[in-house]
């Protein structure tokens, strides 16, 4: 059976893979599981046949017969424990690999969607300021300080690559264009090894495909 | 072998529960599984030793033999993969659980986290605004309905109690205080639930402990 994930319609990232389908489709790419994609435009999110997939309105989502899924990080995990190649087998090293998963989502994340949704809450309002920024940028460049520092010289995060690194790397790439994380080459040279993964390239593609055909229907 | 967790030598949260360890102990009490506690300093925590344990500074850790993890997700997700009690055994109903512990960590954590750390960064600056506060403020309510109208009249998220709820309930504590989660009957309850549990009220007299023992020694 063919799973089916859920992705924008017209995704507000310009197309550059930042939506968060794209964890869900590098995932499936890494394993190499074939999957359907069913676009839902922002109206349809907050529609009943939408908020039955995830109450929370949001992509992506994952079904696959009778299960169904919401959460980036769940789902991958779903994927990871179905096909190997996502998670090492040795039960030590697998349950690590879990747990950069979370440091990535509860770590690293919050600070970087702070920065983010900032961007959006105060832009033109009273209250708008670059100290404000700065010390948001501030508490950030300490997580990349530490992150580099724990890589060092190693290629991932604990030995081979996991959905560990694939959801790490997902989440500083919300800072590209930010300069912030351009100051870490370790992070940089990281990145760049997740984002040339056949894998990843094939996922990128398909995505960016949606929008370039939304944005022909335009 | 008994597992060792760490947590805040001197808990800013006043020994009401808040700190992330009070997650790690509900969990380990919830399946019967003694613990040892290691305090440890806010500059200990800073320190190559307790970098060892978690690269970025943080408690809880938790270490049993080789195994050496952080991320209170991470770690109670391993507790209840060891023991029987937080995840069904059903594979599907598992793998809801387990999504329930993201949509916490990834979908209400984060708002809140802003909020609080929006009181942290805005108090006394020029750009401090409870306009913007109030914007935060109605992010985190659009979540709140959103998981009150889930629950509906359910006891917890999904089936029983679950790692998922045992997560989702610390998570919506974080707000207690701010008249945003009382406004929402279904959540108090629910709440409230998690809250009566025999093994929950065992962890929070457990960290209590520890703040009372730092406050006397003052």
């Amino acid at each position: 059976m063919t799973p089916t994930i859920t992705a924008f319609a017209d995704s507000p990232d310009g197309g550059v893979g930042l939506a968060r389908d794209m964890r869900v489709r590098w995932a499936l790419e890494e394993v190499g599981q074939p999957y359907d994609v069913k676009l839902v435009s922002f109206g349809e999110m907050k529609q009943p046949a939408h908020l039955s997939r995830n109450p929370f309105g949001q992509i992506p989502t994952f079904e696959d017969g009778a299960l169904k899924l919401f959460e980036s990080g769940a789902i991958i995990f779903h994927i990871a424990e179905q096909h190997p190649g996502l998670l090492p087998t040795e039960p030590q090293a697998r349950m690590r690999a879990i747990m950069w998963m979370f440091a990535a989502l509860s770590t690293l994340e919050p600070p970087i969607i702070d920065l983010e949704q900032s961007g959006f809450i105060d832009r033109g309002q009273p209250w708008e300021s670059d100290a404000r920024m700065e010390v948001l940028k501030d508490r950030i460049r300490v997580r990349l300080q530490q992150l580099a520092d724990w890589l060092g010289d190693s290629d991932w995060l604990d030995g081979d690559f996991s959905a560990g690194d694939l959801m790490m790397i997902m989440v500083l790439r919300r800072l590209e264009g930010d300069n912030l994380v351009e100051d870490y080459p370790t992070l940089v040279a990281y990145m760049a090894r997740g984002m040339a993964r056949p894998a990843y390239g094939r996922a990128y593609d398909a995505q960016h495909q949606v929008y370039l055909a939304a944005s022909a229907a335009r």
